[in-house]
């Protein structure tokens, strides 16, 4: 281990960024040697994000030291290493809180903060945030400053490239500070890292521009060179993208060495006009172990600092491993598939993958538009492309999903991750519209498997499929369903019975606008359930005798299983993990609409709401989503059905 | 006029791009003349995209006749600059057809013609889709190629960014044609694009620079620049950003020049990797009028070509018209307000407003989910940011609504221009999804006005709102409704009730799960209409005595009109111009289950279908969404409901 401070006798002065701006410069590095310290610390008993975190210490201790934060504002691109910026802002004694319920958030978040300046968790946002508040500025004519803090991974998304483009073309007092760590999530990739690179080695790079100018002055050939500049700007004295793109670039510089952080950040927020500065950083570092192997340092669980991280038990299986299996054992058996991740290939279960199938894997970056209609562009030429992406991110290619392969109607899959709540990552990461937001597109199918060993099968059915399909499973494990192997495929649009109500009163109407006004008792509930909470589902059905379907597909939906449902049953209750607005619910009460059919339905789904960071289980529970809540939710409903046939019963017999 | 050629002698003998090929080079001129001649003609007499179809006569030719289409692809960005490309591949005999029911499409399509490698219509996706298909004829060992057709205005999306990112480090065999026009559908903006008048600027670049080290290599100056190149790459003989990216970069090149384009494209056809020709073409290049004045005629309706477009007869005000007034007036009257637009001034009605207001006006450049949390960071410094952006580009910004604008609640207004269907673009223009891609969103508010005073309307009522909103109105013009001026709000989340049922036999049903089967005729209905279909709604309600509702907002629904059309009817109808899943219907589906109400409940709307170009209106009738259409779904659906009910009376009866 390199940490050897104990105590954290500066940092315990300091609960705000105006104490530290009380401080020395020559006191700073003891600053940082003791925030390093107890970061590690506090991450290492809550788990969270780290490598990233040990990153950013000596550059969050220098931008609160010459910004007056926080009227000037700090945009931190993705925002999970913030935590040593959390603790310079007065958050420190509630970092033993981080990422659980009601704690601190693992991200800047507005309403936690005013230091927090733009809620971030999304890659790549943060220029055209920051951006924002400088025009604003500009705009009410304030002298406030604006910095955004983006990584070299962040740089890839094309919506920085979307936000460069705009602010150099503007005199907004920005500042765009590149934390160049070689790293996104996963090993960087695509052509910019490789031009950071050359920067990189290049070493004081500015310095030498200026060197080589002063070199050629005295010579004949600077008037030669003088000329060629003016007729061919940029030519002979080359200006990076950065500054083809009108910034004022400044950079690399050792982003852990405050003597040189500090006096160009106080130069930089005294120019005008769009900066960018290129630091260089190191994931990890200080903390030996995670310098070594800043990916498995990203975001650990608990651990001993002294001991590292051990190897991981074998838990339950997780989907996420489910699908990285299937991959690897459909690619060996379908030499077309290609398997598409943009820069999650941890995180989506592709590291065997790669390994096994190099020629027909792609890291495209963080970019989840071009990763979407490049998959399209392969389905066009006979492939078939996998996409292994989370919920949430897809949010970022929806347009390419409907316009480059939905309209087209090209084979491409989705393997969405992560949908549904997923915990500790909070409202930003939720994965609970993909439902609603993709039912709507015409031709793509959402499949929405169960249980592990369903995962398999339905994933096996969507890459069957001629068309294109999304397959949604959560975070984590499920009901522990033993995956069998195989690649066989399920019923294309059809559901399974999965509990037939026992009840000998079991109502068989086969009218069809009747909510069975006859039968004031004894009504009887079909609960129709879309993914793992089916299991949930079944267990609350055995309290109040219900009838349950595992549909399996949310679009297209069993119409067939719906008209059975309804016919057979008084009440129809669907259960979803994901937004009710729009949702698997919402198909089942058009579907309804569609057969002519009436029935009371309860949609037992996620609210209306943002969902707060938290154990997920947890979360779920106060959704309802647990077999009590949705016992109970039935039974309630139940019970005011009853009560509403009975009192009109009633009526009828007095009238 | 320049365009004297009245007879296409070459150009009749061309239906396949191979009877081009035959063609000696010294011809191609010729071919050239009598394509743009016919292709003037064509568009003038049905309309159409014009001034970037003049700017793409010799490359269409010059690329056919080099490469082997169709095996080698060709991907055209945005793609309304094909017809040429239509016309030498078959389909000039079409050309009367064009953008209307049956006919041509305005865009490349895969299943109008093998030569249209992959679909476009939307900006920035060219080379991703193209990098796919050279990436896949990699992985199958083919030696096909594949080509990309950007403009300079496209090449602003960032997922052109994130294409060239992924591009420039393979080795795929793909070519990036950047047909810079210095020109979108509105002026050039952003730093990108004046990099690129920079290119231009220098001339014949790529020589000048073989110039420049050829001066250099006989001086002893030489060594030294070589040696500082060798330190850092690029440094002493600069690279293009587009050469940092990966590519081998040549031009630019005169576009409309034949023998220049000819012979670079044979040479870089067989060069392997990623490859990138910079041409320089004029938009209306040929037609004096078009060339003077490219945004007129960029996509004029019928015009005589002797006398060029003549001023536009005041016509019924649309929608966006209403919007850019509103937007002057409320700038006028509250500071506050900043108007953003992704690169269409034109189409979203803001000339006025950047002319009164230029330093509140921003045009970001083809970057929706720059546009979006640009807005957001304004919104966070007390600004009240309004996007005006169509419907469907708002999907390529969906991710940043969500995670920057809606999780922080900032008070960022939508103005949401060609919801529903779009007439002449056809499927990739729908504005179709938005009420469901949107309403499952928590905190947004969704509103849909019925008319153009109402547009005005519920403009305030958005923008006097302390959060998100989308205020969506169709394409071209409504009912007619005089606007009034003023700035006043109507009550948020409220409906109106515009139509009462006359008849005497209104059923006042107060029991909470009845469909009224002891009413076994005279079923009443009530429909609820969303948005501009308002109108055809009332008068189908004449026909069928039903109650009317004008909703205004899909978000927050107003769950007391819709307890109240429950509770004093038997049937509800829901009307809205957007996709039935997930859409405004469904929100009443779900309210009425939070209710406890069950109703028969019908959705008319958009089907699970995309929808080809053709008529607004025509299309509309088709989907059975102007008034006779829904009177007649309204009778069958009573028709339905009542035999059911007597059906069950009857049964009833004789048990």
């Amino acid at each position: 281990m390199t940490l050897t401070v104990t105590s954290t006798p500066l940092l315990d002065t300091i609960s705000s960024p105006a104490d530290l701006r009380q401080l020395r410069p020559d006191q700073l590095e003891q600053v940082a040697r003791e925030l390093r310290q107890d970061l590690l610390g506090q991450v290492s008993r809550t788990g969270g994000h780290l490598s990233s975190n040990l990153g950013t210490v000596e550059l969050s201790i220098a931008l609160h030291y010459v910004y007056n934060t926080p009227q000037d504002r700090l945009v931190w691109d993705v925002g999970h290493q913030t935590y040593p910026h959390k603790m310079l802002t007065g958050r420190r004694s509630r970092m033993p809180t981080l990422r659980q319920l009601g704690g601190l958030s693992g991200f800047p978040r507005r309403d936690e903060s005013e230091f927090d300046a733009f809620g971030t968790a999304h890659s790549s946002t943060s220029i055209s945030a920051a951006l924002g508040m400088a025009m604003a500025a500009r705009i009410k004519g304030e002298s406030r400053r604006a910095v955004a803090i983006i990584g070299d991974g962040a740089l890839t998304g094309g919506m920085a490239f979307e936000a460069l483009n705009h602010a150099g073309d503007t005199h907004a007092n920005l500042l765009v500070i590149l934390n160049d760590n070689d790293m996104s999530i996963s090993p960087p990739v695509g052509a910019l890292n490789k031009y950071l690179a050359r920067l990189m080695s290049g070493g004081f790079y500015s310095a030498a521009r200026e060197g080589a100018k002063s070199v050629l002055k005295h010579t004949p050939l600077y008037e030669l060179a003088r000329r060629f500049e003016e007729h061919a700007k940029g030519m002979v004295v080359p200006g990076t993208i950065f500054e083809e793109f009108g910034f004022n670039y400044v950079g690399p510089i050792d982003g852990h060495d405050l003597d040189a952080l500090i006096p160009t950040l106080q130069n930089l927020r005294e120019r005008s006009g769009p900066q960018f500065l290129h630091i260089i950083t190191r994931k990890g570092k200080g903390y030996d172990l995670a310098e070594a192997d800043p990916i498995a340092y990203h975001g650990p669980g608990k651990f001993d600092p002294a001991v590292g991280l051990q190897p991981a038990k074998a838990g339950a299986q997780t989907f996420t491993q489910v699908f990285g299996q299937w991959l690897c054992d459909m690619a060996a058996a379908d030499e077309r598939l290609v398997g598409i991740t943009p820069a999650m290939r941890e995180g989506s279960g592709m590291v065997e993958f790669e390994r096994r199938f190099p020629q027909r894997y792609a890291d495209v970056g963080i970019a989840e538009q071009h990763a979407v209609t490049y998959a399209a562009g392969l389905a066009c030429e006979g492939l078939k492309p996998v996409l292994a992406i989370y919920s949430t991110f897809l949010q970022r290619g929806y347009d390419q999903v409907i316009h480059d392969v939905a309209i087209q109607n090209l084979p491409v899959m989705f393997a969405l991750d992560r949908a549904g709540l997923v915990g500790a990552d909070g409202a930003t990461h939720a994965g609970n519209y993909d439902i609603a937001y993709l039912r709507c597109v015409p031709n793509l199918a959402v499949l929405v498997p169960a249980d592990e060993n369903e995962c398999r099968q339905l994933l096996s059915t969507a890459f069957a499929h001629n068309g294109p399909a999304a397959v949604r499973y959560p975070r984590g494990s499920g009901a522990g369903v033993a995956v069998l192997p195989g690649l066989a495929t399920l019923p294309w649009g059809r559901a399974e019975r999965r509990r037939k109500r026992t009840s000998t009163s079991t109502s068989t109407s086969t009218s069809t606008h009747s909510s069975r006004a006859d039968e004031a008792l004894g009504l009887s509930v079909a609960v129709l359930a879309f993914g793992p909470l089916l299991y949930a589902a079944l267990e609350a059905a055995e309290g109040v005798d219900a009838s349950v379907w595992n549909m399996r597909f949310a679009k297209p939906l069993d119409v067939e299983a719906v008209r059975q449902a309804a016919l057979e049953h008084d009440l129809i209750v669907t259960v979803e993990e994901g937004a009710v607005a729009g949702g698997a619910g919402s198909a089942v009460a058009e579907a309804l609409s569609q057969l002519g059919l009436t029935r009371p339905l309860l949609h037992l789904g996620l609210p209306d709401q943002f969902i707060e960071h938290g154990e997920r289980g947890a979360l779920l529970s106060a959704c309802g989503l647990d077999a009590a809540g949705i016992q109970s939710a039935i039974s309630d409903f139940i019970r005011r059905a009853t009560l509403a046939a009975a009192s009109k019963t009633s009526r009828e017999t007095s009238a």
